[in-house]
């Protein structure tokens, strides 16, 4: 028989206390506090003595290969003639030469985001043709290590472009077949000049292998809405709905209301989701008026304390206030929202099984000091525990599970 | 005599460990580890173990006696019909009628500000018909029980307009009269229709008590602008240069270049010191373009769980964080200016005796894990002990102190 827990006085989302009871890693029972049924020997009891209860954080975006997030400090330089995504990759690839090694790299991240309570990830690896499948086939293996912790979807990422990087779609191809989920792109318009191009190779891969598709899209204004909808378009074309996401989409940001809500009710229908970290200083996809018309609308920290900038906590819970805060978001529902992103919306977007507090659904879930989800949104508590199947798999920060 | 006490192995900004001599609560002498003087008798050794030592962050615009932060949650509504700041000061009145009492949440929130590190404060206090002196009596007895772990300016907030609001200018007075240390204002423009009428009655009245200025000024492009310049002129006129501070000033975030450069110039030589929170959904005053015109740019807190909002941390060090993030800093450079920003800037702003890590200085400081000031400020550490006058008096959050 499949070991049992409950776990009493959870604080749910409405406010009342609960009973969770977990067998073999799923949720068997939600009953409220003090009725749940007693088995007839009684199982192992966990008291949550009320705090809030709220299913396991999603990260929908974030780079595992190329954090220095617990390696030396490398100060961030700039570009010398403004921003240039091609002397990134160069001054990327030195740093990266002098970096401790990617595996340990990408476990501090790992269990960084696994500490603050992340147990389901969609990280984007870089291929191109000077770093051929290596990052992909390093990052595979961490992901083996960690399976038993996290969920990871893995984006091979064409961090140098398809069409301007020869042999890339064939490396694309390959990284596919190795293990990677889905098939990723950069900037169509901007980066390769030919936007039918570059989703060409991305949707037919895409089709070959059974794969998602999550796009990096930077360029902003109607340049960055008329990729929007050529991916939604080809998304319906190939019946990929639910299966494609644009990451970043910023020319959702900066398009006139009437414009959005096309663009909002288009995105809905053809079901293409958008990943938004709320950046600092430019527009980012309006998060209130895409959940209203139905897109489904995820988070992420993106880069960590990398080449591209030196920002980034591994914690979306704290992205959620960051989201509400980018957002203008006060008002309880809204924080509400903010909340979902990262959770609910997140777990949508990812397409994951079993995902949420619910009889079925895999016990992943984190605890903490809130006595609701919109003062956790606000007040970010830090002092977590992490539970994965219904085992306590991180406290207030740090991994319990030691490295495989 | 006095005691001394010596902390070892403080890392300093540059890096470099040194030993800090506190004497009498002042720093009697920094060396390099190892090498500070023996005294006769060994004086009291406290070992920081190449911590990260920084000075005291400045809390330079908060509101003391309108938080909830410690209370019940409120939940935020909006106005009914676009924001409307009577309307929020109705709300905040039912609000605050059935809140706990304003000693209590402005412990609370006081011993949030002093955990995370903040030993100075600038703290506007409402003044209107409604409340009359009611708040200032009660946040300046507060402010004399912890006198000795907090500095704290007062500033007389007319919150509800000048002329808009008879009787008003007679309760500055008497709040200066009180002991509340600068006069505030309230967008003179769109509050009280009445730019000169409104700035008559702020630079009379510290010219009267020798009082500082700080207004609240929301107003946005030209609008913003033309106030910025009446407010710079009447401080030269009256020789008020460094006891003038505009806080918010929207209008500077939302001009052209030219105009920026040419208000950034006039303010530094006016001596006119900016205050911004690098709110979250608009246009705020460039840190970087007016820090180079020379210009004191200090930050806060502003409102904390309140009526207007349910954000807000108490802590400078995520402050500088957000300044950062919203302002693209990314290179080490600019990460230190952000730092500056809620450290030395804030202590010029508010014209700080003996601030700083240096002899002489009063010993106010907060040690932290972080090997330098770029790492502080976007890992945001929350391990600090925070020392007043050389002695420790919260750790990791918490007061050491008792309520006196």
């Amino acid at each position: 028989m499949s070991e049992q827990t409950i776990f009493r006085n959870a604080r749910l989302a409405d406010g009342s206390l609960a009973d969770l009871t977990v067998i073999g890693g799923r949720f068997s029972a939600i009953a409220p506090a003090g009725q749940a049924d007693r088995a007839a020997v009684e199982p192992a009891a966990i008291d949550l003595g009320g705090q809030l209860v709220v299913p396991a954080f999603v990260e929908g975006h974030i780079h595992l290969d190329t954090s220095f997030y617990g390696d030396a400090w490398r100060p961030h330089i700039p570009c010398t003639n403004g921003f240039d995504v091609r002397e990134r990759v160069a001054f990327q690839a030195r740093n990266l030469a002098a970096a401790a090694p990617m595996a340990e790299r990408a476990k501090n991240q790992l269990e960084l985001c696994i500490g603050n309570g992340s147990l389901a990830m969609r990280s984007h690896v870089m291929v191109d043709a000077s770093v051929e499948l290596k990052h992909v086939e390093t990052i595979l293996a961490v992901r083996e290590k960690y399976r038993d912790l996290i969920d990871i979807q893995l984006v091979a990422f064409p961090q140098s472009g398809i069409l301007s990087s020869p042999g890339t779609a064939d490396l694309l191809d390959e990284a596919l077949k190795l293990g990677c989920d889905l098939v990723g792109g950069l900037d169509p318009a901007s980066f390769d000049r030919d936007v039918n191009g570059h989703l060409d190779v991305i949707f037919g891969l895409a089709q070959k292998h059974g794969a998602g598709v999550d796009i990096h899209l930077h360029d902003s204004g109607t340049l960055g809405l008329f990729q929007v909808e050529e991916i939604a378009a080809r998304t319906q074309a190939s019946g990929m709905a639910g299966h494609v996401a644009v990451s970043h989409a910023y020319g959702l940001g900066d398009i006139p209301a009437d414009a959005l809500a096309k663009a909002g009710e288009m995105l809905a229908a053809r079901g293409v989701a958008i990943m938004t970290n709320a950046p600092g200083n430019h527009a980012f996809p309006p998060v209130a008026a895409l959940r209203q018309a139905g897109v489904t609308v995820f988070s992420g920290s993106d880069n960590i304390r990398d080449s591209w900038w030196p920002y980034g906590d591994g914690d979306m819970l704290s992205r959620a206030n960051m989201i509400g805060y980018r957002s203008g978001f006060y008002e309880d529902h809204e924080l509400e929202a903010a909340f979902d992103v990262v959770t609910h919306a997140g777990a949508s977007a990812l397409g994951l099984e079993g995902y949420g507090l619910a009889v079925g659904a895999r016990a992943d879930f984190v605890a903490m000091p809130a006595q609701h989800v919109p003062e956790a949104v606000v007040a970010v508590p830090k002092q977590r525990t992490v539970y994965r199947a219904g085992k306590a798999v991180a406290r207030d920060g740090k991994v319990l599970v030691p490295w495989a």
